[in-house]
Protein backbone atom coordinates (compact mmCIF):
# COMPACT_ATOMS: atom_id res chain seq x y z
CA UNK A 1 0.00 0.00 0.00
CA UNK A 2 1.02 3.61 -0.86
CA UNK A 3 2.69 5.29 2.51
CA UNK A 4 2.05 8.70 0.61
CA UNK A 5 0.10 9.91 -1.72
CA UNK A 6 -0.30 13.12 -3.51
CA UNK A 7 -4.08 14.04 -3.10
CA UNK A 8 -4.17 17.49 -1.89
CA UNK A 9 -7.82 16.57 -0.32
CA UNK A 10 -5.69 13.90 1.62
CA UNK A 11 -3.03 16.31 3.00
CA UNK A 12 -5.94 18.56 3.83
CA UNK A 13 -7.34 15.80 5.85
CA UNK A 14 -4.33 14.90 7.54
CA UNK A 15 -3.49 18.80 8.68
CA UNK A 16 -7.01 18.85 9.33
CA UNK A 17 -6.70 16.44 12.08
CA UNK A 18 -3.26 17.04 12.98
CA UNK A 19 -4.99 20.51 14.19
CA UNK A 20 -7.69 18.96 15.88
CA UNK A 21 -5.60 16.39 17.87
CA UNK A 22 -3.37 19.33 19.22
CA UNK A 23 -6.65 22.04 19.54
CA UNK A 24 -4.73 24.24 17.64
CA UNK A 25 -7.89 25.33 15.75
CA UNK A 26 -7.65 28.36 18.47
CA UNK A 27 -4.58 29.60 16.30
CA UNK A 28 -5.29 28.36 12.74
CA UNK A 29 -6.90 31.47 11.72
CA UNK A 30 -6.80 32.88 8.03
CA UNK A 31 -5.00 35.82 9.52
CA UNK A 32 -2.04 34.09 11.73
CA UNK A 33 -2.20 31.13 9.06
CA UNK A 34 -0.88 33.67 6.32
CA UNK A 35 1.85 34.80 8.50
CA UNK A 36 2.79 31.58 8.62
CA UNK A 37 3.16 30.75 5.76
CA UNK A 38 5.17 34.08 4.88
CA UNK A 39 7.46 33.21 7.62
CA UNK A 40 8.20 29.75 5.70
CA UNK A 41 8.60 31.43 2.36
CA UNK A 42 11.35 33.87 3.97
CA UNK A 43 13.18 30.36 5.70
CA UNK A 44 13.33 28.95 1.92
CA UNK A 45 14.71 32.53 0.40
CA UNK A 46 17.33 31.93 3.07
CA UNK A 47 18.80 28.83 2.05
CA UNK A 48 18.73 30.35 -1.47
CA UNK A 49 20.19 34.13 -0.87
CA UNK A 50 23.63 33.57 -1.68
CA UNK A 51 24.06 31.21 -4.15
CA UNK A 52 24.69 31.70 -7.58
CA UNK A 53 21.99 30.17 -10.40
CA UNK A 54 24.71 27.02 -10.71
CA UNK A 55 24.32 26.40 -6.63
CA UNK A 56 20.78 26.98 -6.18
CA UNK A 57 20.60 24.35 -9.10
CA UNK A 58 22.85 21.88 -8.03
CA UNK A 59 22.20 21.61 -3.72
CA UNK A 60 23.93 19.23 -1.67
CA UNK A 61 21.92 16.37 -0.43
CA UNK A 62 21.44 17.79 2.88
CA UNK A 63 20.66 21.10 2.11
CA UNK A 64 18.10 19.62 -0.74
CA UNK A 65 16.48 17.53 2.25
CA UNK A 66 16.36 20.59 4.16
CA UNK A 67 14.52 22.56 1.48
CA UNK A 68 12.58 19.98 0.90
CA UNK A 69 11.11 20.43 4.26
CA UNK A 70 10.91 23.87 4.11
CA UNK A 71 8.97 23.29 0.96
CA UNK A 72 6.79 20.60 2.73
CA UNK A 73 6.03 23.73 5.43
CA UNK A 74 4.62 25.90 2.56
CA UNK A 75 2.33 23.85 1.20
CA UNK A 76 0.70 22.35 4.59
CA UNK A 77 0.35 25.93 5.86
CA UNK A 78 -1.07 27.12 2.92
CA UNK A 79 -3.57 24.00 2.90
CA UNK A 80 -4.28 24.79 6.20
CA UNK A 81 -5.21 28.77 4.97
CA UNK A 82 -7.21 27.29 1.82
CA UNK A 83 -9.04 25.21 4.43
CA UNK A 84 -10.32 28.04 7.08
CA UNK A 85 -11.10 30.08 3.77
CA UNK A 86 -12.96 27.39 2.46
CA UNK A 87 -11.30 27.48 -0.66
CA UNK A 88 -10.59 24.43 -3.10
CA UNK A 89 -7.06 24.51 -3.21
CA UNK A 90 -6.80 22.46 -6.76
CA UNK A 91 -9.82 23.98 -8.15
CA UNK A 92 -8.05 27.22 -7.62
CA UNK A 93 -5.21 26.07 -9.19
CA UNK A 94 -7.02 24.53 -12.11
CA UNK A 95 -8.98 28.02 -12.42
CA UNK A 96 -5.26 30.10 -12.44
CA UNK A 97 -4.00 27.85 -15.35
CA UNK A 98 -6.90 28.80 -17.08
CA UNK A 99 -6.36 32.25 -16.81
CA UNK A 100 -2.89 32.41 -17.54
CA UNK A 101 -3.22 30.22 -20.30
CA UNK A 102 -5.54 33.38 -21.52
CA UNK A 103 -3.41 36.11 -19.79
CA UNK A 104 -0.03 34.63 -21.46
CA UNK A 105 -0.73 33.50 -25.14
CA UNK A 106 1.73 31.45 -26.37
CA UNK A 107 3.08 33.53 -29.36
CA UNK A 108 3.01 36.64 -27.47
CA UNK A 109 5.39 35.52 -24.68
CA UNK A 110 7.09 33.03 -26.09
CA UNK A 111 10.29 33.41 -24.45
CA UNK A 112 9.71 36.21 -22.14
CA UNK A 113 9.12 37.42 -18.48
CA UNK A 114 7.17 40.18 -19.42
CA UNK A 115 3.93 40.60 -16.97
CA UNK A 116 0.98 40.45 -18.62
CA UNK A 117 0.11 43.50 -17.98
CA UNK A 118 3.33 44.79 -20.35
CA UNK A 119 3.28 42.42 -22.93
CA UNK B 1 -15.31 13.83 -16.37
CA UNK B 2 -13.56 16.01 -13.79
CA UNK B 3 -12.43 18.97 -14.18
CA UNK B 4 -10.27 19.40 -12.03
CA UNK B 5 -7.80 16.80 -10.38
CA UNK B 6 -6.16 17.28 -7.02
CA UNK B 7 -2.91 15.39 -8.11
CA UNK B 8 -0.14 17.37 -7.24
CA UNK B 9 1.74 15.27 -9.74
CA UNK B 10 -1.04 16.42 -12.33
CA UNK B 11 -0.64 19.90 -11.89
CA UNK B 12 3.50 19.69 -11.96
CA UNK B 13 3.06 17.95 -15.26
CA UNK B 14 0.94 20.81 -16.83
CA UNK B 15 2.99 23.57 -15.69
CA UNK B 16 5.94 21.50 -16.93
CA UNK B 17 3.99 21.78 -20.37
CA UNK B 18 2.78 25.31 -19.38
CA UNK B 19 6.44 26.82 -19.14
CA UNK B 20 7.58 24.51 -22.19
CA UNK B 21 5.10 26.13 -24.41
CA UNK B 22 6.52 29.63 -23.60
CA UNK B 23 10.03 28.78 -23.21
CA UNK B 24 10.35 29.98 -19.70
CA UNK B 25 12.72 27.36 -18.56
CA UNK B 26 15.28 29.53 -19.22
CA UNK B 27 13.84 31.75 -16.34
CA UNK B 28 12.41 29.33 -14.15
CA UNK B 29 15.78 28.23 -12.07
CA UNK B 30 15.38 27.27 -8.52
CA UNK B 31 16.61 31.36 -7.16
CA UNK B 32 14.09 32.97 -9.45
CA UNK B 33 11.59 30.62 -8.33
CA UNK B 34 12.05 30.79 -5.26
CA UNK B 35 11.72 34.99 -4.90
CA UNK B 36 8.58 34.53 -7.14
CA UNK B 37 7.18 32.25 -4.51
CA UNK B 38 8.05 35.03 -1.59
CA UNK B 39 6.06 37.86 -4.26
CA UNK B 40 3.15 35.39 -4.07
CA UNK B 41 3.53 35.50 -0.31
CA UNK B 42 4.25 38.78 0.16
CA UNK B 43 0.70 39.19 -2.06
CA UNK B 44 -1.43 37.23 0.25
CA UNK B 45 -0.21 38.95 3.16
CA UNK B 46 -1.20 42.11 1.83
CA UNK B 47 -5.35 40.86 1.28
CA UNK B 48 -4.83 40.63 5.02
CA UNK B 49 -2.82 43.19 6.93
CA UNK B 50 -5.45 45.27 7.95
CA UNK B 51 -7.96 42.68 8.66
CA UNK B 52 -9.12 42.26 12.23
CA UNK B 53 -9.34 38.49 12.45
CA UNK B 54 -12.92 38.41 12.38
CA UNK B 55 -12.73 40.22 8.73
CA UNK B 56 -9.79 37.40 8.07
CA UNK B 57 -12.25 34.82 8.66
CA UNK B 58 -15.25 36.31 7.26
CA UNK B 59 -13.88 37.67 3.75
CA UNK B 60 -16.45 39.49 0.93
CA UNK B 61 -17.04 36.81 -1.99
CA UNK B 62 -14.64 38.71 -4.40
CA UNK B 63 -11.70 39.15 -2.27
CA UNK B 64 -11.76 35.48 -1.07
CA UNK B 65 -11.79 34.86 -5.26
CA UNK B 66 -8.80 36.69 -5.29
CA UNK B 67 -7.36 35.38 -2.67
CA UNK B 68 -8.03 31.64 -3.77
CA UNK B 69 -6.16 33.02 -6.80
CA UNK B 70 -3.16 34.45 -5.10
CA UNK B 71 -3.18 31.04 -3.22
CA UNK B 72 -3.35 29.32 -6.13
CA UNK B 73 -0.30 31.32 -7.40
CA UNK B 74 1.67 29.94 -4.37
CA UNK B 75 1.11 26.27 -5.01
CA UNK B 76 2.17 26.80 -8.77
CA UNK B 77 5.57 28.15 -8.12
CA UNK B 78 6.11 25.84 -5.37
CA UNK B 79 5.61 23.08 -7.32
CA UNK B 80 7.63 24.72 -10.19
CA UNK B 81 10.31 24.82 -7.67
CA UNK B 82 10.02 21.68 -6.20
CA UNK B 83 10.07 20.37 -9.64
CA UNK B 84 12.78 22.04 -10.56
CA UNK B 85 14.89 20.66 -7.36
CA UNK B 86 13.88 17.63 -7.80
CA UNK B 87 11.85 17.15 -4.91
CA UNK B 88 8.75 14.95 -4.73
CA UNK B 89 6.32 17.63 -2.72
CA UNK B 90 3.92 15.26 -1.91
CA UNK B 91 6.70 13.06 -0.49
CA UNK B 92 8.10 15.71 1.60
CA UNK B 93 4.77 16.96 2.84
CA UNK B 94 4.46 13.35 4.64
CA UNK B 95 7.45 13.05 5.86
CA UNK B 96 7.36 16.49 7.35
CA UNK B 97 3.77 15.54 8.78
CA UNK B 98 5.41 12.24 10.59
CA UNK B 99 8.17 14.99 11.43
CA UNK B 100 5.94 16.93 12.94
CA UNK B 101 3.99 14.37 14.88
CA UNK B 102 6.85 13.73 17.14
CA UNK B 103 8.03 17.05 17.73
CA UNK B 104 4.84 18.27 19.03
CA UNK B 105 3.88 14.90 20.71
CA UNK B 106 -0.03 15.95 21.71
CA UNK B 107 0.35 15.54 25.28
CA UNK B 108 3.06 18.39 25.12
CA UNK B 109 1.32 20.23 22.41
CA UNK B 110 -1.85 20.21 23.27
CA UNK B 111 -3.15 23.64 23.54
CA UNK B 112 0.24 25.34 22.95
CA UNK B 113 1.41 27.49 20.41
CA UNK B 114 5.13 26.70 21.40
CA UNK B 115 7.82 26.16 18.62
CA UNK B 116 9.11 22.51 19.24
CA UNK B 117 12.67 23.55 20.67
CA UNK B 118 11.17 25.78 23.49
CA UNK B 119 8.22 22.53 24.70
CA UNK C 1 30.46 61.55 22.20
CA UNK C 2 27.59 59.28 21.21
CA UNK C 3 27.47 56.07 20.78
CA UNK C 4 25.22 55.84 18.12
CA UNK C 5 23.78 58.03 15.68
CA UNK C 6 20.32 57.87 13.85
CA UNK C 7 21.77 58.94 10.33
CA UNK C 8 21.15 56.53 7.58
CA UNK C 9 24.03 57.95 5.66
CA UNK C 10 26.08 57.00 8.92
CA UNK C 11 24.45 53.91 8.96
CA UNK C 12 25.09 53.01 5.03
CA UNK C 13 28.97 54.27 5.52
CA UNK C 14 29.54 51.60 8.61
CA UNK C 15 27.82 48.87 6.32
CA UNK C 16 30.11 49.51 3.29
CA UNK C 17 32.80 49.32 5.19
CA UNK C 18 31.87 46.05 7.17
CA UNK C 19 31.48 44.61 3.54
CA UNK C 20 34.96 45.98 2.16
CA UNK C 21 36.37 44.69 4.79
CA UNK C 22 35.00 41.17 4.83
CA UNK C 23 35.43 41.14 1.10
CA UNK C 24 31.56 40.54 0.94
CA UNK C 25 30.76 42.79 -1.76
CA UNK C 26 30.89 39.80 -4.10
CA UNK C 27 27.76 38.19 -2.39
CA UNK C 28 26.15 41.77 -2.03
CA UNK C 29 24.56 42.11 -5.25
CA UNK C 30 21.25 43.67 -5.60
CA UNK C 31 19.27 40.52 -6.56
CA UNK C 32 20.87 38.63 -3.22
CA UNK C 33 20.11 41.23 -0.95
CA UNK C 34 16.50 41.74 -1.97
CA UNK C 35 16.31 38.09 -1.05
CA UNK C 36 18.12 38.59 2.28
CA UNK C 37 16.35 41.15 3.37
CA UNK C 38 12.61 39.47 2.15
CA UNK C 39 14.28 36.46 4.36
CA UNK C 40 14.92 38.74 7.45
CA UNK C 41 11.04 40.34 6.95
CA UNK C 42 10.37 36.62 7.80
CA UNK C 43 11.97 36.03 10.12
CA UNK C 44 10.11 39.11 12.10
CA UNK C 45 7.01 38.07 10.67
CA UNK C 46 7.60 34.13 12.42
CA UNK C 47 8.07 36.49 15.59
CA UNK C 48 4.34 37.36 15.57
CA UNK C 49 2.27 34.94 13.47
CA UNK C 50 0.49 33.35 16.31
CA UNK C 51 0.11 36.18 18.59
CA UNK C 52 -2.86 38.00 19.43
CA UNK C 53 -3.16 41.94 18.89
CA UNK C 54 -2.59 42.15 22.40
CA UNK C 55 0.43 39.87 22.70
CA UNK C 56 2.20 41.02 19.97
CA UNK C 57 1.51 44.97 21.78
CA UNK C 58 3.23 43.90 25.47
CA UNK C 59 5.92 41.31 23.78
CA UNK C 60 8.35 40.40 26.92
CA UNK C 61 11.55 42.01 27.50
CA UNK C 62 13.26 39.02 25.86
CA UNK C 63 11.34 38.53 22.66
CA UNK C 64 11.43 42.09 22.36
CA UNK C 65 15.38 42.20 22.08
CA UNK C 66 15.45 39.74 20.09
CA UNK C 67 12.54 41.74 17.29
CA UNK C 68 14.63 44.85 17.76
CA UNK C 69 17.62 42.94 16.38
CA UNK C 70 15.55 41.59 13.51
CA UNK C 71 14.01 45.06 13.02
CA UNK C 72 17.91 45.98 12.48
CA UNK C 73 18.59 43.37 10.08
CA UNK C 74 15.89 44.30 7.71
CA UNK C 75 17.53 48.05 7.99
CA UNK C 76 20.90 46.87 7.45
CA UNK C 77 19.73 44.78 3.91
CA UNK C 78 17.99 47.38 3.18
CA UNK C 79 20.83 50.42 3.49
CA UNK C 80 23.17 48.20 1.61
CA UNK C 81 20.30 47.22 -1.19
CA UNK C 82 19.82 50.61 -1.73
CA UNK C 83 23.22 51.29 -1.62
CA UNK C 84 24.29 49.22 -4.16
CA UNK C 85 21.68 50.57 -6.09
CA UNK C 86 22.40 53.70 -5.99
CA UNK C 87 18.94 54.79 -4.26
CA UNK C 88 19.00 57.24 -1.63
CA UNK C 89 16.96 55.64 1.38
CA UNK C 90 16.05 58.99 3.30
CA UNK C 91 15.22 60.86 0.32
CA UNK C 92 13.34 58.26 -1.43
CA UNK C 93 11.46 58.19 2.31
CA UNK C 94 10.70 61.50 2.05
CA UNK C 95 9.60 61.77 -1.48
CA UNK C 96 7.25 58.82 -0.31
CA UNK C 97 5.61 60.48 2.23
CA UNK C 98 4.77 63.26 -0.38
CA UNK C 99 3.34 61.12 -2.68
CA UNK C 100 1.55 59.06 0.34
CA UNK C 101 0.02 63.06 1.55
CA UNK C 102 -1.48 63.32 -2.27
CA UNK C 103 -2.96 59.64 -2.08
CA UNK C 104 -4.46 59.65 1.55
CA UNK C 105 -5.56 62.97 1.40
CA UNK C 106 -7.00 63.89 5.59
CA UNK C 107 -10.78 63.93 4.38
CA UNK C 108 -11.26 60.78 2.29
CA UNK C 109 -8.49 58.84 4.53
CA UNK C 110 -9.74 59.42 7.83
CA UNK C 111 -10.24 56.19 9.58
CA UNK C 112 -10.27 54.14 6.93
CA UNK C 113 -7.44 51.26 6.35
CA UNK C 114 -8.86 51.67 2.32
CA UNK C 115 -5.87 51.64 -0.51
CA UNK C 116 -6.01 54.46 -2.52
CA UNK C 117 -6.85 53.21 -5.49
CA UNK C 118 -10.36 52.26 -3.92
CA UNK C 119 -10.77 55.04 -2.21
CA UNK D 1 17.13 74.53 3.69
CA UNK D 2 17.00 71.21 3.36
CA UNK D 3 14.67 69.49 1.71
CA UNK D 4 15.59 66.03 3.37
CA UNK D 5 16.95 64.56 6.24
CA UNK D 6 18.33 61.33 6.76
CA UNK D 7 17.58 61.10 10.55
CA UNK D 8 15.45 58.16 11.38
CA UNK D 9 14.04 59.87 14.48
CA UNK D 10 13.20 63.07 12.04
CA UNK D 11 11.23 60.42 9.48
CA UNK D 12 9.56 58.43 13.17
CA UNK D 13 8.06 61.75 14.23
CA UNK D 14 6.49 62.60 10.54
CA UNK D 15 5.07 59.10 10.32
CA UNK D 16 3.55 59.64 13.88
CA UNK D 17 1.89 62.62 12.35
CA UNK D 18 0.99 61.22 9.44
CA UNK D 19 -1.10 57.95 10.69
CA UNK D 20 -2.42 60.83 13.40
CA UNK D 21 -3.85 62.86 11.26
CA UNK D 22 -5.46 59.84 9.63
CA UNK D 23 -6.81 58.09 12.88
CA UNK D 24 -4.70 55.11 11.92
CA UNK D 25 -3.27 54.28 14.84
CA UNK D 26 -6.48 51.66 15.22
CA UNK D 27 -4.52 49.94 12.14
CA UNK D 28 -1.26 50.66 13.12
CA UNK D 29 -0.81 47.62 15.67
CA UNK D 30 2.53 45.69 15.33
CA UNK D 31 1.02 42.61 14.19
CA UNK D 32 -0.33 44.36 11.02
CA UNK D 33 2.91 46.10 10.87
CA UNK D 34 4.76 43.40 10.33
CA UNK D 35 2.41 42.05 8.02
CA UNK D 36 2.43 44.96 6.03
CA UNK D 37 6.31 45.33 5.67
CA UNK D 38 6.59 41.82 4.63
CA UNK D 39 3.72 42.83 2.16
CA UNK D 40 6.80 45.67 1.01
CA UNK D 41 9.51 42.78 0.93
CA UNK D 42 7.41 40.72 -1.45
CA UNK D 43 6.86 43.53 -3.61
CA UNK D 44 10.77 44.13 -3.57
CA UNK D 45 11.30 40.95 -4.48
CA UNK D 46 8.56 40.72 -7.00
CA UNK D 47 10.96 43.41 -9.34
CA UNK D 48 13.64 41.26 -9.06
CA UNK D 49 12.60 37.97 -9.56
CA UNK D 50 12.99 36.96 -13.16
CA UNK D 51 16.21 38.76 -13.73
CA UNK D 52 19.56 38.26 -13.85
CA UNK D 53 22.45 39.47 -11.48
CA UNK D 54 23.46 41.78 -14.30
CA UNK D 55 19.92 43.18 -14.95
CA UNK D 56 19.28 43.65 -11.15
CA UNK D 57 22.39 45.47 -11.23
CA UNK D 58 21.49 48.18 -13.98
CA UNK D 59 17.89 48.68 -13.79
CA UNK D 60 16.10 51.35 -16.12
CA UNK D 61 15.79 54.53 -14.89
CA UNK D 62 11.68 54.15 -14.33
CA UNK D 63 12.31 50.56 -12.77
CA UNK D 64 14.68 52.48 -10.25
CA UNK D 65 12.38 54.60 -9.23
CA UNK D 66 9.95 52.30 -8.54
CA UNK D 67 12.11 50.03 -6.72
CA UNK D 68 13.54 53.33 -4.50
CA UNK D 69 9.50 54.03 -3.58
CA UNK D 70 9.01 50.18 -2.64
CA UNK D 71 12.76 50.45 -0.66
CA UNK D 72 10.95 53.39 0.91
CA UNK D 73 7.42 51.66 1.80
CA UNK D 74 9.78 49.22 3.43
CA UNK D 75 11.41 51.72 5.67
CA UNK D 76 8.30 53.52 6.33
CA UNK D 77 6.56 50.37 7.90
CA UNK D 78 9.60 49.06 9.49
CA UNK D 79 10.02 52.82 11.33
CA UNK D 80 6.35 52.32 12.54
CA UNK D 81 6.68 49.13 13.83
CA UNK D 82 9.76 50.20 15.27
CA UNK D 83 7.72 53.21 16.96
CA UNK D 84 5.04 50.72 18.34
CA UNK D 85 7.29 48.42 19.67
CA UNK D 86 9.30 51.09 21.55
CA UNK D 87 12.12 49.86 19.94
CA UNK D 88 14.72 52.53 18.96
CA UNK D 89 15.62 51.73 15.25
CA UNK D 90 18.93 53.33 15.34
CA UNK D 91 20.29 51.75 18.47
CA UNK D 92 19.81 48.39 17.45
CA UNK D 93 20.93 48.73 13.99
CA UNK D 94 24.29 49.59 16.15
CA UNK D 95 23.99 46.91 18.41
CA UNK D 96 23.42 44.75 15.64
CA UNK D 97 26.55 45.66 13.93
CA UNK D 98 28.84 45.33 17.08
CA UNK D 99 27.28 41.77 17.43
CA UNK D 100 27.67 41.00 13.61
CA UNK D 101 31.55 42.18 14.01
CA UNK D 102 31.45 39.49 16.57
CA UNK D 103 29.95 36.46 14.64
CA UNK D 104 31.91 37.53 11.63
CA UNK D 105 35.49 38.32 12.97
CA UNK D 106 37.49 39.77 9.69
CA UNK D 107 40.24 36.81 9.44
CA UNK D 108 37.41 33.86 9.22
CA UNK D 109 34.62 35.92 7.21
CA UNK D 110 36.37 36.78 5.01
CA UNK D 111 35.48 35.76 1.43
CA UNK D 112 32.70 33.85 2.62
CA UNK D 113 28.96 34.14 2.81
CA UNK D 114 28.78 31.16 5.37
CA UNK D 115 26.31 31.85 8.17
CA UNK D 116 28.07 32.56 11.82
CA UNK D 117 26.57 29.11 13.23
CA UNK D 118 28.52 27.32 10.02
CA UNK D 119 31.81 29.64 10.44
Amino acid sequence: MARHTDSLESLRTKLERFAADRDWDQFHNPKNLVMALAGEAGELVEHFQWLTFEEAASLPRATREEVALECADVLLFLLRLADKLDINLAAAAEKKLELNAVKYPVAKSRGRATKYTKL
